[in-house]
């Protein structure tokens, strides 16, 4: 047992603590004037493009892909620690081409793709040419219980065509986001429901496919956009899909470890920076005849957030590591436990920190509200804390339930 | 002790009600396309003047005001359940013409203002044929600490000067918003600093008065518009000061009994609204073979929930009692208490609701994502849940602490 | 709507705390000596005949009974408040003959009994002559769920055979018990469960009825005694029987509401004395140059706990308002409500004056600990919160569901 | 970074975790027996030398001492997974020869004692022939504030004099207890107030020193004893100071580290054992038709206890970690996190598991109760909560606070 990061990650820290504070930080405002100017929420900001320029060129890209042939080759564990660096910001992951949902879309293309969707769509994406999006959630149905999916998926001759609609589909509004990684039912009526399911690849130019509208979250419209799509006769050649038919289920539970590692790394990264934002600000606003950061319930804030951080990443750390060493499967009950953990622990510590700000904590003027706001999806999407903790349980569970006593509930 | 409304309120809640069910809840939609239409996040939208009309025909109109002269007459006790129904939907209040800040406006120039004054202010807004605001907080201090406001009103001639900037002034981007009532230093080194403010009548386009930006709210650009403003120099007669100088912390004080039971109602009211949307829509899901509304942790969240709406709504009707019979000052307590107890409860109800609608309560398909940002600024406006808590306490304290035992701390 | 105590009311609130300072906080010394000196956990100390004896001369006596023939005659409502004082100390409220589980049984026996069972039972009861307890938990069963008994009743002749245990008998290790109301089964296969359990009386010096042992409570051994007791073909007389066959279940429902009430205004009196005496302390302690009463994280506790309290003895008063004006059965939710806050505000108040005391908070020199052993049964007797919370959901989500979305899971 | 145990570290707990199953899990009833059937609550239960005898032999004795001169050796990160399971049962940690107190005193006597001091206390302690107790918390001063400490030790001629009381003195009721480490102060005076304190050795059979009486814990009289002890004139040689006069606020200090590791792995094992105890009883107990533990509510309670410990797990180790490679002084922070974090834990899980088992969790014939006694103690002993966080904060706060906006308040 050894809590300390490897000199290999530690240089690799430094590296992007430093880019960030060189290059990512001091252009927070340049981005959002960058947006506000084009008049459109979902531009591709200009300073983007430079910093992914810079970034590739120093070496730091790709770093989520264990896979060495594609990526950096970098463990989960020594992938973690960075994720959280680049969480800080929320448009600094693209930065260094490590953005979702591109991450889990370019894993499953490596892994599941023919040669020829890897030249069309993993390549591109490698080199950060294109954007990708990852369509599963679906408007009529609570699609935290997976065999609900109802959009279909079709053989006709040498096509698929697909029908149904789709929400909350992260960054389909990207001016960028060319290529859909979208889940249905090929076999709607297999016994085994986890084998109904399948992926398929739809280019955003295919005709059938509209995007109907980019609903805001929690009052924000984010720059990638979280679309509701219409899929009405949509036709794709066979040869795009993903894997085999009746993989769908299993592509996707493939996808998720490391995603998750990321997503909550990030979290972590988010909370973080608002308690080290909340500290600035306690430092400096007197009231009563005292900073705040001396007054007894902002310093419990302050001891209570950082607990917080430092267990979450511990365990969060603790999860990349067990996928590294042991594989996802042995994961499943650690990555459930970072997927409740992170989103808790963020919305926590940016409410505090929005708290000690006051007013200002509740304006874009400081990015603490709209870090809330992401926070908040992240007990929903990828499922609702409750059906983790309830998996969780249930994994936890088993070696207490005899056959007798259980009762036949799924 | 006797906790049925009188037959007098039962009646008002019926007709309340029932104009919510015929003319506001259907509108929801107009309004909002109304002002998308209008390209103006703060236009007036069309419908509220139809139904405003229809409102005052029916005499369901100035209900807050408990001086009958110009208002209903009723007590804040029986005021309070009425406003409860009306806080269910954001823009009702103004309907009924019992919307803040005009309310607590209107209720100080009855009392404060000359004859002039109110013929030029207090008359238009009783007939809810203009808009006001009022201007207290600051952006450079803590400003739930009275004494730090900067602001200054200086006498020079005949005139009022003012400099200063003032921020998160709510109402004030409305087209119909046509005076602010401001709170600055008359005589800043006065050695009682609560005799340092004084309160001003600045009309809305006074030379000088500038509306720098609306703020946005957790993610939001509210109708009302939470505005910063500078005033350089602006000018403005004597005879618009309201009371006397160095009056304004006593008016501020008078202000807040009566606005923090209607604030309050009205939370209280969004929450039961929330906690309803919530029993429907987990009626309607199934997850793993059952509707949510009979799964366990659904339950614990509705039971949870109505108790803590029952229980802040109590503690409200019985500050509004207070306030009726025995005084502002005696209910300073039972206030402080309710302006923490109840944005707690509307945020935790709003947040439970939306975790059950699922990623469709992050959107505005639903008013839950709006409810919990308006929420969340009940923390920190007319001072953050801390500062009550700290007052609260000092008062519950002064029993127990001997001369000798206390420090000198403030 | 009215939220002043009666007159009546403050003068019986003014008596009882005028006896409470006299008589019974000076004596809580005394009474623990005498039990220690008695070498019985369960003695009856000496000063509780002096201190009844002086309370029913003054007319304090059988407070609780609405029933004017043998008891106060006061409504429920107008109990609350003074059950409320007397429960902030233990073994305050025999000393006004007001103590569970005699309340309860003397209404039930006013209620169902028999004129014999009167004369021989209830009679003594209301001089305060004997003591009773009231046996419904068994050890082997989740007794949340009632039709889970298991002790049987059986007709044989002219006489009842009982057979079967009880566990968590408070009161039966009290030197004056002397009748036992038994709950159990007469008609185990009846269809109806809730018609299959009687209640019937048992003498305690029945042949056959055993008490096994006393069970400590978080490590108290109190002075009613929590016990195990055996039923091994214990026999009574038919005419034991406590109404008909068939109506245990209606009879416990019967008992349940006033008493609840009770419970509850108890546990909030308990935590009234707590917060004081957290206010005390804190006044006195010194750390780190203030005293704690002038610490931000104590004034938040202070102020949080008033909130708590102030919040559940409204809804407690209201409980008992509803009882009385619309009835027991109109008042369910109600009792619900506060059987789940009651406990929850009495153990997070005195566990936060535990803290404030230190290490002394954990000893019994102060009541804090002894307290919070009792408030943490509260939890858990009558049914766990988690029963009621599941309780009140259903009953509010009932207007929600439709027989169709409905499962059939009871 | 590496979450796995060493295999020599495997091996250990495995051997611990075997000796457990087979020789403590059996034997609580009889440790209980023998002590009830001395009648003597401090009695040393016999069934104890006889697994001492058992556990020296197998080499699984002194394992806490890194000092590998008198102890295993062992690392502070090696040992803590081996408190942790020791942990679960309170006497078990005696029959490695690992209990707290003597633990620390051990640590410090080897550390700062003379060759004669070690020859006569070291030798006997760590053969488990004696027991020691240590004396530092006051009756009527907040301790958790060292400069409060009051007992005086005044040099006459070669001995030393000591008055004054304390108390909470865990362990010196122990028949075995034959050493007390007191800390007093030898210069009150001194400017330097953490110069002030030393400590001292004082035999238990000294005249003067009188154990006024053991104290009662949340209703508990633990086998330990948690004593009053008065010091009228007590007089021990000069060389029975421990290191130097002015070092006892560094030896304290030194003794912190490595003992709160200890406490908090224990109290870590107790919530695990706990909540095994939940899920088995969760799996038998079936209420309103399913085993309690496919009921939501329960299953969230599994879910959360197992993040906490966990995450609690985590951060203790990287603790001990950080004082084998860092030292105490870097580990400050990580020591007051996990101080704060793991008496949390225990008493949320234990109080869960509480619940779950209804009024037998409440008894003495399941753990929980004592358990959960213990585990409130851990949120005052060695400072109370706030304490920690206060501190935590304030080193958290250092880089935030430049000297001027710093108020000169402690």
């Amino acid at each position: 047992m050894d809590f300390a990061y490897s000199q290999k990650v530690d240089a690799l820290r430094q590296r992007i603590n430093d880019f960030m504070e060189q290059f990512i930080y001091p252009h927070q405002q340049t981005y959002r004037e960058q947006i506000a100017a084009s008049g459109n929420p979902h531009h591709h900001a200009e300073i983007v493009d430079e910093l992914k320029e810079r970034a590739r060129r120093e070496g730091l890209w790709n770093l989520f892909l264990p896979d060495s042939e594609h990526g950096a080759g970098l463990t989960n564990l020594e992938y973690a620690p960075l994720a959280e660096i680049m969480g800080r910001v929320p448009w600094a992951s693209e930065i260094f081409n490590c953005a979702a949902p591109d991450t889990g879309n370019m894993e499953i293309l490596a892994q599941f793709g023919t040669e020829e969707q890897k030249q069309r769509w993993l390549h591109p994406l490698l080199k950060g040419e294109i954007r990708s999006a990852f369509a599963m959630t679906e408007p009529d149905v609570a699609s935290s219980d997976a065999t609900n999916i109802q959009l279909t998926i079709t053989r006709e001759g040498d096509e698929y065509v697909l029908k149904g609609r789709k929400w909350w589909i992260s960054g389909a509004a990207r001016e960028r986001c060319k290529i859909f990684i979208v889940m249905g039912k090929t076999d709607p009526h297999n016994p085994v429901t986890h084998q109904q399911q399948s992926m398929i690849l739809v280019p955003r130019d295919t005709p059938g496919l509209t995007i109907v509208r980019s609903l805001p979250v929690m009052g924000y419209i984010d720059n990638e956009g979280h679309c509701e799509l219409s899929f009405d006769n949509v036709r794709v050649p066979g040869s795009n899909l993903l894997g085999e038919e009746g993989s769908g289920f299993a592509i996707a539970q493939a996808r998720l470890g490391p995603g998750r590692i990321h997503h909550c790394m990030r979290a972590i990264g988010m909370a973080q920076y608002a308690l080290e934002l909340l500290c600035q600000r306690a430092a400096q606003r007197v009231t009563f005849g005292k900073p705040l950061i001396e007054q007894g319930v902002i310093q419990e804030w302050i001891a209570q957030s950082q607990l917080e951080i430092e267990q979450a990443r511990l365990l969060t750390l603790k999860a990349a590591w067990i996928i590294d060493t042991l594989g996802k499967k042995a994961a499943r009950d650690a990555i459930a436990m970072i997927k409740i953990v992170a989103p808790e622990v963020q919305t926590n510590v940016v409410n505090r920190a929005i708290q000690v700000f006051g007013a200002a904590g509740l304006s874009d003027d400081f990015p603490l509200a709209s870090l809330w706001a992401h926070g908040r999806t992240l007990h929903i999407v990828d499922g609702p804390d409750e059906v983790h903790k309830r998996a969780l349980a249930r994994s936890l569970s088993r070696p207490y339930i005899s056959p007798k006593t259980s009762s036949k509930a799924p």
